[in-house]
């Protein structure tokens, strides 16, 4: 009987973790949300505290969404610029710690996963989506199926789009992750008089009736992103690209309000997720049920 | 009878058009190489009797490579910056004029399919291939297929590295094609007291040496190049990345040489590609045999 088993998604994000008990159909029956804390044990801890507050012998297994670079087949976390689990075998350590099995992928891959299955990716093939959080995760999906390349591929945060931009995680300089994610965004407000937290909605509202500085900082944000999508499509010609993450429907918005200059060339479908910030914990517990559903 | 049976490759540039006589296995019999003439309709005029001259009751079809967007499936180009062959329906102007089956796709996809059989991408099946000449083509080859997406995929010369970069034919700025391309070489040249048509392998020559404004010129034209390429296993993570077309080889030795700052996260393998100018007029055979060898 499915209705008495369920799949723990786990979302860890560069600010938040959610866990959340996740039906075979992708409803969330229970949900925490926590803030990330500073220091690798910590993180740890705040990640198995939380999932031990959900876990019950109803859970068949456990889907994580890790915010860098995975070596998916081991579980293993490469990189992970906004958190300290640089290495780790998180699948592993979950598998030890709870005995259920555990599967590891990127956020944005189990955010695209969700959206495929009951939002704004369901019945395209060829998706590409970009997760628009504290930084930029990206996902792709070819023919259906998650696309991993030969290692780690789809990480979209790094389009480099400029030479002279911010030094990113990565190594380089101009990644649309140090442009155009929610940090970039909290740094251009915080060269203005604006308030560094003010909403992104009610930044686009005053952007909308006219507030030159709200437009700037807004222009500059989303020109760099538009870049990308345009050199996404240069490369793999998507039918869509999803903007997910909790700034993907802003970032939306404002590509529509702001319309930077593109290429004739490339005409780039973009649509905003429709999970929001949802997505990668449900993604997470699909996941779960996708690969071990069938060993209740 | 396979070796009295033969296809013809043409592999249209931007500044060069060569026919061939092509065997089953990649052996060129007969090549024609001239110069593209200014006007469509002279350029239209060269490729036919170019055609013309090497077809015989031995043709079992021909394959032609274009140096721009092709809607493959109708044979169409759909742009050509350095041509003014717009919207042609190359396949069709083809199969009327000689009354043998056609097929048209990129330059930079022919030249992977050569490299591919017989050249540098022999083992891979993942690939992703730069052809620098005029301009700057691409292709991708994921398990062992060539990759379209959902349209016209794999326009890596139109990877944005500069928002302030100079003007491409697509519309944006700071494409590659505009600044690691050969005509990006010449312009940058031009700037120098250095001959404009010095040879790349007499200028890296040079720079080898230890001359400052032929390393200086070096380090410009291939740092955008770089940056492409970082950006490209960002998102497709090839298991290489194929340098051809006139300037690959120059290209690749470039980077060995000046070795421009990348990210420590994205191991770019780069090649240089083997066949060299040949690349693309081979692989244009023999995508003719592969399509319509079984109907001799």
């Amino acid at each position: 009987m499915n209705h008495v088993h369920e799949a723990l998604g786990v979302d860890l994000g560069g600010t938040k973790i959610r866990v959340a008990r996740v039906t075979r159909e992708g409803v969330i029956l229970e949900k925490r949300v926590e803030r990330v804390p500073k220091g690798r044990d910590a993180q740890l801890e705040v990640i198995f505290q939380n999932i031990q507050k959900l876990y019950s012998d109803r859970t068949i297994g456990v889907g994580l969404g890790f915010p860098g670079r995975v070596k998916v087949p081991e579980g293993i976390a490469l990189t992970a610029g906004y958190l300290e689990l640089k290495d780790l075998p998180l699948a592993d350590l979950i598998r030890q710690h709870f005995s259920v099995p555990a599967f590891v992928d990127t956020d944005a891959d189990m955010a695209l996963l969700a959206e495929t299955k009951m939002g704004a990716a369901r019945g395209f093939k060829d998706v590409a989506m970009m997760t628009i959080g504290t930084g930029i995760g990206g996902a792709i999906l070819f023919d259906g199926k998650m696309f991993y390349g030969n290692g780690s591929a789809a990480q979209l945060g790094h389009l480099t789009v400029d030479p002279r931009g911010p030094v990113c995680n990565c190594g380089r300089r101009g990644c649309i992750e140090t442009l155009s994610s929610g940090s970039a965004l909290g740094r251009l407000l915080a060269q203005t008089d604006l308030d560094r937290n003010i909403p992104a909605t009610e930044l686009i509202e005053l952007a909308q009736k006219g507030h030159p500085v709200a437009r700037q900082v807004l222009t500059e944000w989303i020109t760099p992103l538009k870049m990308a999508i345009d050199s996404l499509y240069a490369v793999i010609s998507p039918e869509i690209v999803l903007l997910g993450g909790g700034l993907g429907s802003a970032a939306f918005e404002t590509l529509q309000l702001i319309q930077p200059a593109g290429s004739p060339w490339f005409h780039s479908r973009v649509a905003a997720g429709t999970l929001g910030d949802d997505a990668g914990v449900i993604g997470s517990g699909l996941c779960a049920w996708e690969k071990f559903g069938d060993q209740e």
